[in-house]
């Protein structure tokens, strides 16, 4: 692995890349970000966000992005692929793959995706999402964060509705099942970093699964594919600096091995800054 | 233009593709989807799953759906390139692009994205999204389709709520400026044609812009992302036949050029059949 910025807060840290040649970048997997099994898919996205924002031929701000979990990434360095689909007078399209090198030798896909950027003008606006009206963080305590999963430690979280229970034996949950998959909570990041397009990426992928949440059971689950629909821009993500975002998800289907989840991020001041789809995989 | 089955319905003779080589196909945009410039983007984003389901590697049916509108695709023929990025046991990940040749003889990308199937269990199941009570659509009349959109003329339409306006010269609009943008729809093929995972891929782009609901003004439109999470399987699909599908879309956020939409449709008989989700550019 290549050594990390030591000074860097961990979130830069793991989104540091080196330049391989024209399309292609170095990079690895942070320990700071560990998840269960692999990294928070939260990090890896966000890291194709500021590959994108940092390249040299970038043409305004992120407005969406794709991401696919196509395989498990494995622990250790990894290869991104980024490339300029099209490039628009307003609007531009990038395409990306990572890659990581396998046991036996073979170069094998484990994260692809798309995104797109634009140049953004003043037109007419409207929200139709406006915030819920919920306690402000400073009122709720702060989240029970289970044991063995690093990348959670990275959070400052105060749930509102829908948490994890505390234990997962079953007859000892605080949860029963519930009618609705919703969860809000207040989130923020734990050593002040400030807010900006690749935290509101890796925001955008803090909701545990919904199916946990459904049916008061844990199963196996995981992402396989995530939309971020950013509505903010530069100067309303400054604005949010170090401070808490209401993050709201609700599962919409569950069948047969998938369920859908529908997202909202707001700043406290009520700005609504981005809103989020998933595809989860669970298991039986 | 290579020379479509006379024979086929309108929607199969618009997604026949011929193989080039490996990853490579030549098709051709097809009047009968014409759209006020290029195509109906649902019929692009048809000719993607059905040249996966007709891939001879496909693994199991579609799940997730991804595709870009990276520039206006123009009428007349196209190279798409389709390639498994990876294949798992029950997984497969697919990504793909179209291009276009350029009056000056160079080649643009005009369509990106990627797609993900899956070979499903059954699981344990729910369905968060009941469909909503409506007026069936045999007691409605059929929707004015505005001339010169040849596409819509494709589909039987029964509008519900949030229709087009009759006429775009303002005072004599059917609508008024409306608190949400909400759109519910009966909608089927003119033609009788089954149900499938393509038809379900054009259905869920079936929508008008929801700004102009919204703003009950006409401005310029387009879709530049859409996001399908397929929900039912084949026979479920097959079950609905050539009977009606409710399409539902409200707009979320309106800022500075884009909004997005979210979207649900079910068959006749209440089964939820697909999400979808879109980030559309508008003018003004």
């Amino acid at each position: 692995m290549p050594p990390f910025p030591e000074a860097a807060h961990p979130f830069d840290a793991a989104l540091a890349l080196t330049r391989q040649d024209g399309t292609n970048y170095l990079g690895a997997t942070h320990p700071a970000w560990a998840n269960m099994v692999g990294p928070f898919g939260g990090i890896t996205a966000a890291t194709v966000t500021q590959a994108i924002l940092d390249h040299a031929e970038c043409l305004g701000e992120p407005v969406a992005l794709t991401v696919n979990f196509v395989a498990a990434i494995a622990t250790g360095p990894f290869v991104l692929n980024l490339r300029i689909a099209r490039t628009n007078r307003s609007t531009q399209h990038w395409v990306f793959e990572m890659q990581q090198t396998q046991k036996d030798g073979s170069v094998e896909s484990v994260f692809t995706g798309t995104a797109m950027t634009a140049a953004r003008r003043e037109t007419w606006s409207a929200n139709d999402l406006p915030m819920p009206q919920v306690p402000p963080p400073e009122t709720l305590a702060a989240a029970h964060i289970p044991q063995g999963v690093e990348w959670l430690t990275r959070f400052d979280m105060r749930g509102v509705l829908g948490g994890l229970p505390h234990t997962w034996d079953g007859a000892e949950s605080i949860l029963s099942s519930s009618e609705s998959s919703l969860t809000q909570l207040w989130v923020r990041d734990r050593a002040g970093r400030a807010m900006d397009f690749a935290a509101l990426t890796a925001f955008s992928d803090i909701f545990f699964p919904r199916v946990w949440v459904r049916r008061a059971q844990w199963v196996p689950a995981g992402t396989v594919s995530m939309t971020v629909y950013f509505h903010a821009d530069s100067a309303q993500l400054s604005a949010v600096g170090s401070g808490f975002v209401l993050a709201q998800a609700r599962g919409q289907v569950f069948r047969n091995g998938f369920f859908d989840q529908s997202g909202c991020l707001w700043s406290e001041a009520g700005v609504l800054l981005a809103t989020t789809h998933q595809l989860v995989y669970y298991k039986e």
